[in-house]
């Protein structure tokens, strides 16, 4: 009989390097699965992972592109949402991670693996993500986490490599940074910290702009559809509009938040496309959509970020908000203006069919060609009466 | 006996001056004040004010200043709550109404008056909070408003004027300016369109630093307590918080937002300083807060700021929700670093008694002195549980 | 050229009457329609109504069944949202309101009239919801309201009719009663108080039964489907349970709720058939929704039965929440044991295939064979950590 | 040195019996401690439990009376909130595992312990609740479980006792009864299926009444102040309000609900006076809050109830949600009518100085002094406009 077939979430790490040796050790068939969801991985780069697997002791390597589903099952009801964990971070590795727990499952589960590895140790919040999801989705899958089980530091990963001949560079980057479609993520010593902010060194983009552009972006029904008028899949758009921010070094700021774990987390992250279109998406909204639609897709999109946010992407819950969000995007269609600045942005103004400022009526404070002053009057003494009769109980006593 | 006391919110500008003529000759005894929520308005000017409503034929002209009552009753809470209107806007003049129609009731009660003007037409907000909070502290007080019930136009009143002998320069401004200690508001002929921004001339504050500027901003339990170590009352606090932005030029956006009548309406506004102290009092409670205070701090503070927006803050779950939102800023406490940029400013970090990150179960990602693998394996496991049974359920079907 | 068409939303009583000739004198051409949302009218008694219609001077008399649309727009969204008024009251009327305010604009669509009349007097809810549903599905016809525009009486309305030689019996019952498909109303001198009850022969159902009674209720993905495993259409099947529990005068109580006019109102009501039914599907829900299900659900379909009982049916969030709910049905798929007893009813249990207490890892506090006594140790250390550390900081201090 | 001091968590059942045998053998001074939170527990049952604990090894036996307690931290707050899980349960053994957990921590703290033990299993609700709050507000104790911890069942507590000279009367109870202040819950077999109810006889209570009683309950600042005018401690009410329930077999009822743990349970229980209590509060919260109240109020209890539930009594957003309930009871105040039936009550009506039913203005519906139609004519326009405005540009494309 064969080995034990087993699937691991392979990163190009030493982390899960260190992963294929110790499972080739124990006598597993190591299937390493790169799971891309950022899109401008640099294919030479990328070449050098799949050999060292192998290398290492792989017996295949496997490169999964995941950007559609990444943006058909979770950046579209981000952007739906106009979701930022803690007003701030768009959740750019939470939902990576939710997809590439998915793809890995599903990929084990084609080739017939009953077991699923992955190189996280025991302190942060993409080993529960993972195992939630492996937990949830195969159930008869044995997850295995060399690192998180044997407690084992970078030191000793390193002994670990060296005594079996492998002798990489495995240098310690001063900051680690995890690059996806919707946005970088950057740790180092001052994430550590609560009163330290992050050098400009510490983030990847290089700003190169000084001078303002315009842009014009484009959604039909809550989706993307457009920049500057040249129609293409949103994810494409997105990794244009990525590329652009990149060069104002738009989007830097640190998230403060809570970790699944219960303590608190800091990390740096860059996401002027992210946020970018979040913002733009957002006023759009404003134009198109009733008060009370923006009151509770806001209650709802907090809830499902956080969620999300927590790893419990397949709670049957975020189904039913995700109907709820995939319905209020009905009209909301039409452009944003915006300009682009070194480090800022500004929003212009929109154009939009479903426009709810260009109706028959007149113009807020100058017209009202809709009502007269009599029912304003009527509208105040109506509306004003339930807290009148409470004034009036209140103040007799 | 003698005539009927009527107290007219006077404002200095054309429609006030129109209603104190227009008053007079009904003949009412016109009580002209004016409610300061700002505390930099220009004496000279003031002065020629009180005295242009004295020569129009009021028969007193009173300033009250509300800056405490301001702060105390309303921004505190705004504050507290992080309140921006559809994520954009502190609800600078929504806020200053209602201070400013409790002004007049309680000096219209003082005085003995029963009757209570405004110069408001009946396209736009501020009727409605007025007569809202009149009605509901003062039912036994009437209103009057004259320009609203003859539907009058500018052109009406200053011919109105002219006849009686006032020859005012009333050339209306190319922008009509509110400004307040929470924020200057903008209105002009672009906010009627859809997709023009303001030009920068529009904006009345002159930014005259380029070069950065480090602050450090206290609070208290949430409030605000000194600047750069200078304690002073939040009211100068903010005042002077006001200026270093203006300088700046930070905190100019537009608003986009659902008035109380139900049309949409866009108006420009420039709110550097509490744009500055809600982030860094929100940067704040990300390190003192639980992850259910901050999520139910939101949802009721978003509630609020709808309800005051509309003019309904005596309705009593004002209170109830000032009760919670006052509880949860106990722990509230710390100094936020930050840096300003001409337009744009930058939080750095926190550093707080109250400070979550600091305890002794070391730092997220890094070591875990406080659990084991096998505890977060045991974790994920009871974690999953409910949705692993989920799928187990809706697979056998 | 003809007279104007104006359709009269008639019911039969002394107001709708007097509109009718009003009108006619008026000079209209009245067209009385008479809505259908109960489906158990008696037919000998309506044909009379159709006659007196005819007889006062309609110029046509129509009754359209509105049985399915009450339906299908609304009762499905309120039994999936389990929506109980202020926890109590199945908004009975408010729900009614709103399809036959629909199907009257419908009609004078149909027909080309420019006008809508209805006898509504000024104090209620009722003119709210019908006017606001004109106002907006039909801005182009003008509402006309002669009872509340001329604040006609009951006294004014006979006289007028006997003037006019219409000599009819218009004594007015002691209780006025609404009755309809999911529910009847009863008003009356008690319910203008805060502390009487209603007497018993208030109520319009004759209790006969005093032994109790079996009943099994199917619901799939949300919707009735079955009583006692007999399949028919959900109107049918409402009507039925509704004949039943009016055999035990079960589901009577007192609505006291806040009117859109903003007083306190009080009525008595009898809906045991939307009381069983909700509470039912509300137990089958207990069995298959995940907790987070159930919050949001809860959370959304109060704020629904809001904004329906306000009449605000057409605010597009309500179709969003809608989508929410549907979704949120597709494993609501069961059986439903209870008892019905005079005056009560008990929910005995459920069966269903989307049971989630029926997996593979044993009962609650029994055996557990999905987890072992580390793992919730491993659980519990985890999910308290945050509060662990929230307490070590502040006992710190 | 001595001994270690343990304080066990003990009921007087077999599962803290076999404790008290296990922890003396491994060598601890065990302190057993029964904490009381029903107040009408037998006092001879309970000295022999007391004897029984000293028999078996106890160092000291100890009850502590809790009532005070768990009315002032917990009970009133689930009254102010009307907080029923999932629309029907009063959290009876949820709120109790709280106050045991708090009391236990202080009697260990105060007699300088360093463990603390239960007889929990690993499979419920109730370990959860115990760890949590003893990790959060003792973490320098140690838990010992030794049931969970190894497993133990029944029978081989029962051979452990046995070979250890103690036989008593182990046999088991056909079902498991746990009776406190706020209600008593019910376990069987029964209550392990989906669809079996409780028979009568599983009820610890006896009906014993046939007619009506009908009852005044008073309640001052949302808190219970007297029935039937009779003044007393609301602990003391509380008990009264129970007893006379039982007598009538009100408020039996089964819980289906979302344990910690993620599974599924379903529970039997009686509560006839906490369902009592928290309906006629209710009515008159109808009475006296205003329409935002109950609704914020509504949304918050819920979440309360669920984190109380969960053992995360100690978030501090409980202290939060707690400041808004007391601020919201300021007008709750009046008598409320009842009528008590054998199974059922009926609510009459209330009567109170803060009733905003009785006002100035007359009845809903009857006449109309505080307005007049044009008032609500203008009402309806202007509270319509925004959806109107929505449809008109919906229906134009």
């Amino acid at each position: 009989m064969g080995k034990n077939k087993i699937v691991l979430a392979y990163s190009g790490g030493l982390d899960t390097s260190y992963c294929i040796k110790y499972l080739e050790e124990k006598d597993y068939e190591v299937y390493a699965v790169y799971v891309d969801t950022s899109g401008d991985f640099d294919t030479k780069k990328f070449k050098q992972f799949g050999k060292r697997a192998l290398e290492l002791g792989a017996a295949t390597f496997e490169k999964l592109i995941a950007l559609d589903s990444f943006y058909n099952q979770i950046i579209r009801f981000l952007i739906y949402g106009n979701i930022l964990k803690n007003n701030t971070y768009p959740l750019s590795v939470s939902a990576e991670r939710v997809i590439q727990a998915d793809q890995i499952v599903a990929y084990a589960k084609k080739i017939g693996a009953k077991y699923i590895a992955h190189g996280c140790t025991g302190a942060g919040n993409d080993q529960i993500r993972f195992d939630t999801i492996f937990n949830i989705l195969a159930p008869e899958i044995k997850i295995i986490a060399p690192i998180r089980t044997n407690n084992i530091t970078r030191k000793e990963e390193i002994a670990y490599l060296k005594k079996r001949g492998v002798h990489l560079n495995w240098e310690k980057a001063q900051y680690s940074v995890n690059r996806g479609l919707w946005g970088t993520t950057i740790g180092g010593s001052e994430t550590l910290t609560s009163d330290q902010p992050l050098p400009p060194s510490a983030y990847p983009s290089i700003p190169i702009k000084t001078d303002s552009l315009n842009l014009k972006i484009d959604f039909h029904k809550g989706e993307l559809r457009a920049i500057d008028g040249q129609e293409d899949h949103p994810t494409k758009l997105i990794q244009q509009i990525n590329r652009v921010c990149n060069q104002y070094a738009i989007g830097r700021d640190i998230h403060v938040g809570d970790t699944i774990i219960g303590i608190k987390g800091r990390v740096g992250f860059e996401a002027g496309g992210p946020l970018l279109l979040i913002k733009a998406h957002h006023l759009l909204e404003k134009h198109t959509l009733s008060k009370w639609q923006q009151f509770q897709k806001e209650q709802l999109a907090q809830f499902y970020g956080m969620l999300l946010h927590e790893g419990n992407y397949w709670d049957p819950v975020m189904r039913d908000i995700e109907a709820f969000l995939s319905q209020s995007q009905k009209a909301v269609s039409g452009t944003i203006f915006c300009t682009l600045f070194p480090q800022r942005f500004e929003l212009l103004g929109v154009e939009s069919p479903s426009d709810l400022m260009q109706h028959s009526l007149g113009n807020y404070g100058e017209q009202n060609t809709g009502w007269e002053a009599k029912d304003v009057e009527g509208f105040i003494k109506i509306s004003s009466l339930s807290n009148k009769i409470y004034h009036e109980i209140h103040k007799k006593k």
